[in-house]
C-alpha cells in the first residue's frame, strides 16, 4: 500500500473510534462524543486534514500530558454581551463547543454574544461552530488562531497560522451559505500532498527558506513558508495579511491567549514556540440574533434570493459559473454519507498507532 | 494641463470647500463637518480615490435629490447589543456616523454593539469609523456593501462591490494597528489610473466582458469586472469571493437594504441596478469594549509586542520586510499633513465643476 492509496470508511466507524479514543484518555462522555462529531463533520464535509487525520496529533498530546483532558473552564471576565473564557488546556473540540454556547446565549439575552477564548487548543473545523448557530437561528462567526505556518507579505519566515474564519447564513428552501475559509493563498495539506505526490505547486503559494517564491513542496516545507492570500504585493497579498493579522488578533490577544508565531504547536512533530506571550491557543466566537436585526422569514427568503441570483451569475469560460460557499461541503456530505470516507494509507496507519497507543479496536 | 498632472492642496482648504459644498445641499451643521473630515482623512491617509475625489459625485446626486440632505435616521429594530437603522436614504457620511456611535454606545452598556444600516449611501473610507472606536477604548468593526465592480470566483460578470472591511487595535507606545481593506484583488481606481496613463494592468486583476483574464484596462472598464481577492480557483480566489460575500449579506441582506448587484449606485454616471431588493444601502458596525474581555493596559501592551515581532520578521529578499497594516496610512497622513494633498487635474476639474454647480468659491 503506497501513501497515496485510498481505504473507504462508514464515517459512524470513524466517529465510534474518535469517541472511545477520547475517552481512553479520560476525557468526559458527552464531551468525547461531541470532539468525535466534530471530527466527523470536518471527515463527512470533505476537509479531510481537519478530520479523523488529526486524531494521532490529539491524542500524542492527551497521551504526553500536553492536553488537559478534564479542563474546568471558567469564565474570567464578563459583561451582558461578552465574555472571556479560560479554557484550562482543555481539547479546543471540549472548549471550542462550550464557549460558542456561551456567545448563544448571550445573544438570546441581549441580541449578540462574544466570547473570547484563551488556554484552548485546536478545534476543528470552524464552520461546526457556526452550524450550529443556525440550528438556533443566530448567525455565528468562529475563528481561531494556529501554529505559525503563513509569511506575512514581504517577510521572510514563518509568522502567522492558517487563522480560519466561519460564518453561515440560513436560507428558507435553500441550503445554508456556509463560509469556512483559512486565511492564506493555499492550505499546507496540498504542499504535503504534492510531496507525497512528487508534484510542483503552482506559483503563489509558497516561499522558500530564504523567502523566494518555490514551486518545489519541498522547499516550502524544508523552512519556508506559506503565502497569503493574494500571493504577492501586487494581487493584494498585503490583504491576505491584513485578514490573518486580525484573526490572530482578535483570538490570541484580546483573550489573552498566544498570538502570532507563539502560538502553540498542535501536534508534538513541531518545534515549541520560542516564548510564551499568554496562555494557550485563542478564539474568537461570535454570535447575533437573526430577529435582533430583521424578520428571519424576511431574511432567508432574501438569502434564497441570494443564492439563485448567483448561481445565474453568467459563468466564465470553461467554468459551471460560480459556487455558492458551502457548495463542495455539501455535495462531499451527501457522496461521503452514502458511501464513506476515504483516508489515505498514512492516516490509516496513525489511526493503527492510536489503536496500539490506546487499545481501543480500529479494525 | 494633461489629465495625470498633479496640484497640491491645503487639506484644511480642501476640507473648507467640502464642509460648504455639504451646507449649500442643506446638509445640517455639525452633518457638514463631519462629511468633510471625513473625505479629508482620506485625502490625508492617502485613500485618494475616497476624499474630496468623491465630492463631485455625491454633489451631483444630492443636486439631483437622489440623495436626502437632511435624513431623519430611525432604529427600526432593537436590543441591548444591536440595532437596525434606517438611513433615511441620507449621505452615508452622515448615516455612518450616527449608526457608528449607536453601536459604540450599546457595547458601553453591555459590552459589545452592533448596528445593522440600511437606506444608507457610500459612507466613506470604513477606517474613519473604527478609529472614532478607538478613541473610546474600544475595537471598531466597519463593513458597507458598494455598487457592483466584482466578479465571483467563476462568474464573468459583476455581482459584488468593493465591500471594504476595517478594524483597528490600539497599541500603547506603538501607534495603532489599522486594517482597512477592500474584498478585491485591486482597486478600480488602478484600473482607470492604468487607463489615463496608457498602460497594462497585472495578470490576476480583472476580466473582459467575456470573463477571460485580460491585462487591457480598457477590456476591464468595458463591461468586464474586477477579480476577488486571490484572483483564481488556484491561488484561493473562492476565498477573496467569500470576503466579498460575507460583507455583502451583514451589510445588506442582515439591515433589509439591496444587496449584490442590486446596491445603489454612487454616482450618477452608473447604470441603476436591475431591480431593488431592499431599502438603498448597507452597512454594518461593531463595537467591542476592550476591557469586557481583557485589562486595556495589558492588550495595548501585547498589540505593541505584536507589532515590534512582527518588524522584526526576517525581510523577503529585495524588501525591508513586512508592514504593520495602517503604516502607509500614516506616512501619508505625516506627509500630506505638512506639504499638503495631492490632487490629479482630472480631479480639480471636478472641483470646479461643483463650485459652479453650487457656488462655492474653490479658487
Amino acid at each position: 500500500m503506497t501513501a497515496a492509496e485510498v481505504v473507504v470508511f462508514e464515517h459512524e466507524r470513524l466517529c465510534e473510534f474518535s469517541r472511545r479514543v477520547f475517552q481512553h484518555f479520560g476525557v468526559g462522555t458527552a464531551e468525547s462524543e461531541e470532539a468525535a462529531l466534530i471530527l466527523s463533520q470536518a471527515d463527512l464535509r470533505g476537509i479531510d486534514s481537519h478530520g479523523i487525520a488529526r486524531l494521532h496529533a490529539y491524542s500524542r498530546m492527551l497521551n504526553s500530558g500536553r492536553i488537559n483532558p478534564t479542563p474546568e473552564m471558567r469564565v474570567v471576565r464578563e459583561t451582558p454581551g461578552t465574555a472571556t473564557v479560560d479554557g484550562d488546556n482543555g481539547l479546543g473540540l471540549v472548549v471550542g463547543p462550550w464557549a460558542n454556547r456561551l456567545a448563544l446565549d448571550k445573544a438570546e439575552s441581549v441580541g449578540t454574544g462574544w466570547v473570547a477564548v484563551r488556554g484552548s487548543n485546536h478545534f476543528g473545523i470552524a464552520g461546526y461552530y457556526v452550524l450550529e448557530a443556525l440550528a438556533r437561528d443566530q448567525l455565528g462567526w468562529a475563528m481561531t488562531n494556529t501554529t505559525k505556518i503563513v509569511a506575512p507579505m514581504w517577510g521572510a519566515e514563518r509568522m502567522l497560522g492558517t487563522n480560519p474564519l466561519a460564518i453561515a447564513f440560513p436560507g428558507l428552501e435553500e441550503p445554508p451559505i456556509v463560509i469556512d475559509m483559512a486565511s492564506p493563498a493555499a492550505a499546507f495539506g496540498k504542499v504535503e500532498m504534492a510531496i507525497r505526490e512528487g508534484k510542483k505547486i503552482p506559483e503563489g503559494w509558497a516561499i522558500d527558506s530564504s523567502g523566494q517564491p518555490t514551486i518545489e513542496p519541498e522547499e516550502m516545507a524544508d523552512g519556508g513558508a506559506m503565502l497569503p492570500l493574494g500571493s504577492t504585493r501586487e494581487r493584494g497579498g498585503h490583504k491576505g495579511y491584513c485578514l490573518g493579522a486580525l484573526i490572530d488578533i482578535l483570538s490570541g490577544v484580546l483573550s489573552g491567549a498566544n498570538w502570532g508565531p507563539f502560538t502553540p504547536v498542535f501536534t508534538t512533530d513541531f518545534e515549541e514556540p520560542p516564548r510564551s506571550v499568554g496562555v494557550g491557543l485563542g478564539h474568537l466566537f461570535g454570535a447575533m440574533r437573526i430577529d435582533a436585526f430583521i424578520e428571519p422569514l424576511e431574511f432567508k427568503r432574501q438569502i434564497d434570493d441570494w443564492i439563485r441570483t448567483f448561481r445565474k451569475t453568467s459563468p466564465a469560460p470553461g467554468t459551471d459559473g460560480p459556487l455558492i460557499p458551502g457548495d463542495p461541503e455539501r455535495e462531499a456530505e451527501s457522496q461521503r454519507k452514502a458511501s464513506g470516507v476515504p483516508l489515505v494509507s498514512a492516516v490509516v496507519s496513525d489511526l493503527r498507532a492510536v489503536s496500539v497507543m490506546t487499545g481501543v479496536p480500529f479494525d
